[in-house]
């Protein structure tokens, strides 16, 4: 399966490291990883998937050479925001870590184009699916 | 100025006159008005801006035919809800009815470009301005 | 009708003295002008629209604050090359001047897209149809 | 490296059979193979490139069940032929094989976005490169 990572591209320490760990139970899932290809939560769970063996696209706003060093496949849609909705449409899954609007208006998307969303990083959006640890959501994608 | 007024597709009575009655108030004040060109409240919307001899844009998902009969101005973009982007981006002031997870989608979207986005519909979204009449809505737009 | 003229943002005196006068002849038929609102034959042949009363769109690659000048409505996609796409689709009807890779790449795709193509540019793209004259060209929109 | 192949989606027997050897030697040389993801031409070169073991990717222009069976990972865009842009600016090198409007669109927006274009269908596209065989076009990638 496809499962996209969403959450910000700035953010703490607990946060990386949840994304990290995230990041490589989706790969020892055997799962393809997609995120969008930047910094903060991009990074640190593309880097998790590819400790693990994982491949990972990046969907990128701008240009090819933008992308994190743990991107195995950069997407350059030079379409900004817009390159969201090309995310969550290739994705099967969806699985929000914490953000802000950015990750908010992708949530409300994916559910608005009927994609399962799992929501580890508390944002209590109406419609997701909750989960407490990474392993827990990386049993969701298919249960 | 450019003011995108977005909601649901499908809605009930109540919101399509407070819709047409926005759309009478956003001509009158002299502004452009953007919508994603479809039925509900981009349709009254519309209507309303139209009977006040206001301009009217509708920014399509699809194809140049699909626009309600009161678009003055079809833009088509093809890109399915890419295009909401489009709306956002070109949009000077973001009003936003009621409406389900498109709705959401767009308006934490407007909110992460820096938009200012006016709330008629009640969502309680964080960082959006509350407006209680279509009067209140369009005095906001340059308050 | 919406009509959209193609052309080099960078041109010489020539090219921009016959793209005002295409738009001077476009606006007196009564149609909608749509560009992709920057510079060249672009802002020439809004200039002539505007000066005969019509009414300008330009679909810009980036953000609404770099339009030229006699651009009515801006609509900003940011999504750079993307913008052609738009800015085809929502024609009835092209008219492609002197350009290079970007306009033959618009008149390849308005081809594809089985619009009618109009070249007063003298490109000699198989599938476009000949015009010699602004005049010609205004009068083929509707022949 | 990323290597962009296009043409047409529907064509004859000869431009398969080079399609698909075309795959093969991008695929052994090492390269990621990017397509649109459909039939013709995409399929072809797809399947010589899973034949000898490569990573394939297709970026459709709709939904990700439209890919053909030999995409690895489909990226579904869902605007149209607004995927082309995204195709090209996601590639290093462009090929390109025989094809009709759509492949001339997208040969002429790669020379735009100042991609290096290898000519293995006799296009005679000014600014490309010609090849006579796949392995001569393979070559010319780095070359």
């Amino acid at each position: 399966m496809q499962v996209a990572v969403i959450g910000a591209g700035e953010c703490g320490e607990e946060q990386l490291v949840l994304a990290k760990e995230l990041g490589k139970q989706i790969a020892q899932a055997g799962h393809v990883l997609l995120t969008g290809g930047l910094g903060g939560v991009m990074e640190a769970v593309s880097e998790g998937a590819k400790e693990a063996g994982g491949i990972t696209i990046g969907i990128l706003p701008g240009e090819k050479e933008t992308h994190n060093p743990y991107v195995d496949i950069p997407i350059a849609t030079g379409m900004g925001h817009a390159r969201n909705v090309i995310l969550v449409r290739s994705a099967d899954v969806v699985i929000a870590l914490y953000g802000l609007y950015g990750t908010l208006s992708e949530i409300a998307l994916a559910l608005k184009m009927e994609r399962k969303v799992i929501d580890l990083g508390g944002s209590n959006f109406a419609g997701t699916i909750k989960a407490q640890t990474p392993e827990e959501a990386v049993k969701l994608i298919e249960g």
